[in-house]
């Protein structure tokens, strides 16, 4: 009876922001055509057209959301070539936006890919659809009528799984006592997110330590390392496990891109004291 | 009974922006008058006072929003003279807000005004009403009443749709093989829409070429003429018809709006190659 | 019927922002353990880090939120020695957050605590627990908990209401002809919302006068004195009661934190013209 109540999720994730109409006019069309859905604006503040970081916050999101359609739209492509797909994941959660990657971490992390539809001739979207705006003319319309209960095999022609957009992963470089590894992301509060794990640390000979260096450039740091903010003292380098338990550098009551003039896609060198 | 359980929708817009709580609140108390509204945010990040930039968000949005309450807040005047309405469309839907021009062009949209109501002795507003905030202690209980199924009536004294503050359109000017257009609004990708469509430039004499050379101040660029953002190579200059099927000028993985050196209001001049 | 229909409220503020999936993440907590819930963003604006800020906007706030449970995350001290605690107030809400001040003045706006628990043991966390994201893995899950219905007592151990940590309260300081006010908010308007009402302005014998001298560190401005935006000039300042009722500061078509050139915290003198 609750469950009922509550009606389908549309888990929503786009580089739109917040500060024009895109967002709430994609919630007005999935409003219109699944009225008892409910739309989780996961995140509209991905960096323009920064289809790994939307495609990195849809993966490790996909845990804590209930099953669902997850509607992501970052689109340097739009109107072009690329593909609009929808996308069964083997965990239940379905997947839709364009074919460049954004989608490809998130079904994996759901499963991997069961089935997928290319848009191209989708009978559900508007008409007419736009060059410029396929999140309100395309992506939108699929996801409410997925979300209203559509086979996705109604929602477009069947393509071959395998011809999906992948994303190649940033694998981080173990050395000798040291390891490089990309900026995957930079938080509000300026923590830096690496493309690395604990066991990477481990592979190169320097987990365990109360202290290490990190490079940037020609900035060279020491950062203590630990389990939370409160571990260090106020404006200390913090090299952590973070909540999505993987590697990251924070400053205490400070930021960590600031002081290591950093930016996405960066590399960090991390070595021993 | 999915209609009926989804429950009335109110599409909400300020220039209130997100970093403070005054849509939260608003949003309270809708729900402690019509619990069973579902609001659709469409945009709270208008820029601060800046009626026309709302107005037209509120009317590009109208046909994809479903029929409901429109509550929209930019009020420069807030306190002052100017009065607080609630309109009926002949289209069915019902807006909420200052009488300063802002919901004129959706109301437009919506077939017209049918009916309009002055909220200075309603019934419904907040006791007591700030001289500051109408949109929580006015517009948004009068918006929840009208949801919650109170007839437009009810919610105030009957006024002459005639009375209505309108909003003068920005129309461009037609010279020899050249147009002149304002800057309407600039999106967070930095895209220029212009107060001007594509038969506008059919007028101009200046449509169906491949390039033009657009002139803002003492800035003059060429631009390719095309349909979407994939038409063109990286930095370069594109008009377009964009999904609200206005001109339009982008810059190919780049902002349009710092190229040209233009904010919103600016006249643009576009010509012949 | 309605009411059930539109289920329990939870009131969520935090200083996330929206850039990042932080906020998004947290609702999926919330749907996944409570799909009833309807959510209401208060803000998740509030300054990184400042808990006065966020305890001032909850409790600013409370009058205005329908009964429920308000989830507060503002959390300098995540990880470490400061306790997670549920709250009940007299007058029905319940509270969810860190023990650091930021419920306070919300508990005491809603008459007082009646019980609290900490939630170093709840059954109802995620697991496992992060150390830098307790509001997705502690404060959210409780909060739906509390939601779906369950009793405060079941979430934590029982505390002293008397042991919660108190925000101590920014009192003007009143001189002869003078008062002295810190700067408790900054709006997107530049508006400055003060620690002080109309009462310390009559005990400052100020009150009722035209005009006044606002004095922020060597800046020297005079002000009128009025009820809202219009009753003065474009540019002009203002000394108005808010809509909070605590004395504010505008600049009329301008930001009066640009003109006094303060931050939040910094103290303001006002004085007899």
């Amino acid at each position: 009876m609750i469950e009922a109540m509550s009606g389908p999720v549309v888990t929503f994730l786009t580089d739109y922001g917040l500060s024009d109409p895109f967002v709430g006019v994609c919630h007005g069309v999935i409003a219109q055509r699944c009225p008892q859905a409910r739309i989780i604006d996961l995140s509209h503040g991905i960096p323009p057209q920064d289809v790994r970081a939307g495609a990195v916050a849809l993966a490790r999101a996909l845990p804590f959301m209930p099953v669902g359609v997850m509607l992501g739209v970052v689109d340097p492509g739009v109107g072009g070539a690329r593909r609009g797909v929808a996308i069964r994941a083997a965990a239940g959660h379905q997947l839709v936006g364009p074919d460049n990657g954004l989608l490809w971490p998130a079904a994996l992390a759901a499963g991997g890919v069961e089935a997928a539809v290319d848009l191209a001739e989708s009978r559900f979207v508007l008409d007419p659809v736009s060059a410029t705006f396929h999140g309100r003319d395309v992506f939108a319309p699929v996801a409410a009528a997925l979300a209203a209960g559509a086979a996705l095999e109604e929602a477009g022609s069947p393509i071959d799984p395998a011809s999906l957009v992948a994303l190649d992963p940033l694998v981080p470089v173990v050395e000798t006592d040291a390891l490089r590894a990309r900026v995957v992301a930079i938080d509000r509060f300026g923590n830096l997110e690496l493309a690395a794990t604990s066991a990477d640390l481990h592979a190169a000979g320097i987990a365990g330590r109360d202290g290490v260096v990190v490079e940037a450039g020609d900035r060279r740091i020491d950062a203590h390392t630990g389990r939370t903010f409160s571990d260090i003292a106020t404006g200390e380098l913090l090299l952590y496990e973070d909540s999505s338990r993987v590697l990251s550098l924070a400053v205490s009551s400070g930021s960590a891109a600031r002081r290591l003039a950093v930016a996405t896609g960066d590399e960090l060198r991390i070595s021993a004291l």
